[in-house]
């Protein structure tokens, strides 16, 4: 994260770019050429709060994972007249069997993924990779494995935290990453943009920004959707599994976003209906939002857009004495009825201890300041976000927040805070994979709560949080509504081992069921969350869902193996809630 | 509407209140003691634009509807022992077989049904009503009619337009309005209130504006949701049909002000999640709105609530000269990202020539200066509304409306106008039954269109229209959005008979499919637009919503005959659009 030379020991962190074909190219995040490390102060805090000394940063944890992807043991089971068919369909060099292209649509991005990649241990493998390029190739696909009783998996972005991605039934996975990933038509008058899912979020923004030169538009607009994922992630993942970006205070999440859907299923194509709004029975677009891939493949999607008007932007940045002020202070933002803040995060005391050094506030003389005006360590809380929007509107909003910001005894720390934010909004997950090499593991869980219930959710989660060894968990509140948030737990410990992460992060999302929180606010269910689900649901809401998958894909062709739960034994599923038995 | 004495000759308009267990008593609009009809300049222009005569308006046409309900030839044909049983349910007092509250709740209010009772005909009566009053006995009520196989149908505000509440089975229709009708509980931390579904609008919103005073809240609330219907609706009607107010374009329609939902299905309960946002699967919520009574009987609601805050509202009205200018200011005003204004509503030029009478702006001089800018009548476009929330939110809203307006041409009409719309706006309905005594017919229908598809809707429809024999059609545009908005039409015409109403509506609901559009953006499907529904959204997708019924009601009991066209035989569907077959 810094280049600026360690005074003291500095670890060999990784910075060589991963050799192609490598696991290491497969398993860390994003730009191959790009490396991210820790500060020299963050550095010393870590070791402090793990008991790690140098000695454990002199050798790495493990195989980094530079060697090439060979799998001899695991070669492709799919008989030759599938091949031949699925040639047929997109044509001879879009269909392989290789080891490499195999194993990198295999895992997507949770620890579990990464600890297991780094150990060598596959535990999932397509038979086939498929790179389709039109609607009907897809449509004839779905057709086809719906005929032959093959597994169909896709992979969009790959960045899944939930094993969403991953084909834990052979078979074949449809990579939309390479030729799946066109604009289809822009609508300027209705503000619409028709993509296939494949698209990346660079790829439509920079199509947004450029309307003018692309599409003719008379002004440039924006997607409004900027996960942390936003670099590498895909149009199609956001859709079915529900995401929200880190604006979605304003822009809505994903779920608001759509606004028209093209699926092949296999009973054939389902298209959701494009008006902005509908009185004719259940919605349907909310119907298959979420469906993860169970339901059928996404081939289209028509996204409202957004005016791209940064020119309005205002940033701000608050710190607040403590945790319930500065929560209270959040929900009267959320609820003043002054519009919202596009970007809008409330850090707690553990999380605003990290992210002041993050944000390099320590180097500064704002962190004397600080505990000289009362905003202790360990109990304040740093509140960041900026407005969008109409410029009278952004104005509104930011003079508002600094109304009910005052008021609550905050102290401005202005827009560099946020600008630091900002600097670091998509990289920040390149230091796993570097800290990951010393055996520490970061990673994130995130749940929906309401307003009433968000303090016993953050404290019932961070208590068993803090009871496991070793750990730092940070959080923050962000995905802001005017009855609840998104709480977003992040932790840091360490871990070489996948089965032990599971265990661990099975704790934790016991520990956000039992709070009374959702389990997800926008990562979605995929395999890995899926045992909870029903259990979350109840059994009767929950059915519903199973008679749509029945409804769409009797077979359980399309992503089986507990995507959602809903090809899993009934005593592999976890039941929490004593209301929902 | 007047109570200027005419100048010239005054039809008897029927004044007296309807009499107590009437026909007129059912059939008519809201409060009994309530009458509207037309001033004398509005009395003219009809005459004129129906051919009609003074003569026309000697006598009533048909039946007025005073006569005492006696039903001795449709007598209630409920076994004696599930009598006892619903009795043992609800306690003796709230079950009736009695004629005159079963009619009560056997028809809605569209024209089909004021024909048809004026007619004194009677298609469809329950056998027995039953007025629960808790949860528990809706759902042991539910479990009854799904061991017993009984029709079980629902009666809320009784305001559908679409033969939701109809009971064509006949069997139980549960009168939600006398007993089910209470606040559970209210959240303010949350910003949420619990009702009963039976709650009317007025009781809801009475209990919000009291908050304080009824349950120790820092302020006072508001609903948001105020459809045109508002006084004699109920919030389950609003929800099981997808409904909106005319401050939508604000507050949203109730499917973004539910948080939270609870039926009684014929498997148990069913109760959604609570959260601001989740991404768990399909959206179970958005799921079940829509279902209007077919999968389950709404036990329990919980809404998003509002800062009640009158004092920011901020009321304006512009006139254009011609559709085409207004419809591309008024898309300007919802893209601008400015903020939504709470009512919008902009009328097209023969809407305009009626609601410049309507509103009285033909006493002032204001009708003269019109002419003399060159806003033509027949040509111009009354666009009027108000803002609400946030002070500085409400003005800069209001601020960016006047910018537009005057940009495109728009000259202010001032809040004056919008205060005359807002005095109308919940007893325009009444209307209908003093014109309908002399064989004049009003009734609307609406549908959603997107920008790009907006003149084309709105020529076809009316085309369609104005081929049909004396048809005043006047069309708005009101609830809209960055993407499109609902077209409303209004149609005034001769017509006393009800099969004659029925063909007139469908040709109607023909050409707004033919053109485009949905054929709903609030009032639901019912069993009138029924035929209709598998054809609009195509067959793959409409077998989604039947899986479901299949799921929740495999045998049918839930709002048997025709509701969202479910048990409908193929013969009498209706399939309009090619893309969709």
């Amino acid at each position: 994260m810094s280049t600026k030379p360690y005074k003291g020991f500095e670890p060999k962190w990784v910075k060589e770019v991963a050799p192609a074909k490598s696991y290491r190219s497969i398993f860390r995040w994003g730009d191959p050429e790009y490396v991210k490390y820790p500060k020299e102060s963050l550095f010393k805090l870590m070791k402090e709060k793990f008991k790690m000394t140098d000695e454990d940063f002199q050798h790495y944890d493990g195989d980094i994972g530079m060697a090439e992807v060979e799998l001899p043991q695991m070669p492709s089971n799919i008989p030759q007249k599938h091949l031949e068919a699925l040639k047929e369909i997109v044509g001879e060099n879009f269909v392989t069997t290789e080891d490499y292209p195999r194993l990198a649509v295999a895992y997507g991005k949770t620890g579990y993924d990464a600890l297991r990649l780094r150990a060598g241990r596959i535990d999932s493998l397509p038979d086939v990779v498929v790179y389709p390029g039109t609607t009907e190739e897809v449509e004839r696909i779905v057709a086809y494995v719906t005929e032959h009783g093959i597994p169909l998996y896709v992979y969009g972005g790959g960045s899944s935290v939930t094993r969403g991605v991953e084909p834990v039934k052979g078979g074949i996975s449809l990579d939309m990453r390479k030729r799946f990933n066109k604009v289809l038509s822009f609508c300027e008058v209705d503000q619409t943009i028709t993509v296939q899912p494949g698209i990346s979020g660079p790829q439509l923004e920079t199509a947004l920004n450029e309307a003018v030169k692309r599409f003719g538009a008379k002004r440039a607009y924006t997607c409004g959707h900027f996960p942390q994922s936003f670099e590498y992630s895909s149009v199609g993942g956001w859709v079915v599994t529900r995401g929200a970006g880190q604006n979605s205070t304003y822009y809505g999440t994903i779920s608001d976003i759509v606004l028209s859907q093209k699926y092949a299923t296999p009973l054939g194509v389902f298209e959701t209906s494009h008006y902005p709004r509908e009185a004719t029975g259940p919605d349907l677009n909310q119907l298959m939002m979420g469906s993860e891939g169970a339901f059928g493949v996404l081939t289209e999607v028509t996204l409202k857009v957004f005016r791209y008007q940064p020119e309005n932007r205002v940033r701000f940045s608050y710190i607040f004495k403590d945790w319930e002020t500065s929560m209270a202070a959040a929900r009267e933002m959320m609820q003043c009825e002054c519009g919202m803040s596009s970007v809008f995060r409330l850090s707690d005391p553990e999380e605003t201890n990290l992210m002041l050094r993050l944000y390099n506030v320590d180097d500064t003389p704002v962190w004397n300041i600080l505990e000289r005006k009362g905003f202790k360590d360990m109990e304040r809380c740093l509140f960041l976000g900026f407005t969008d929007g109409e410029k009278g509107f952004s104005k509104n909003i930011a003079r508002n927040i600094k109304k009910i910001a005052k008021a609550a005894g905050g102290m401005s720390l202005t827009g560099m805070v946020t600008k630091s934010w900002e600097k670091g909004r998509f990289t920040d997950p390149y230091l796993r994979d570097t800290l990951l090499d010393f055996g520490v593991m970061t990673d994130t869980i995130e749940c929906s709560v309401n307003w009433s219930n968000m303090a016993k959710v953050h404290k019932e989660v961070r208590e068993v949080c803090h009871a496991l060894p070793n750990t730092i968990v940070t959080t923050h509140m962000s995905h802001c509504y005017p009855q609840g948030a998104n709480l977003y737990f992040i932790f840091i410990t360490r871990m070489d081992d996948a089965d032990r992460f599971k265990a661990y992060h099975a704790t934790i999302l016991d520990a956000i069921q039992k709070s009374g929180a959702s389990m997800s606010h926008h990562h979605g269910i995929g395999k890995m969350f899926g045992p909870w689900l029903e259990g979350q649901l109840g059994h009767v809401e929950y059915g519903a869902i199973r008679a749509l998958k029945e409804y769409f894909d009797k077979n359980y062709n399309l992503n089986p193996g507990g995507t959602l739960g809903l090809d899993l034994p009934e005593s592999e599923k976890r039941y929490l809630r004593a209301d929902k038995r």
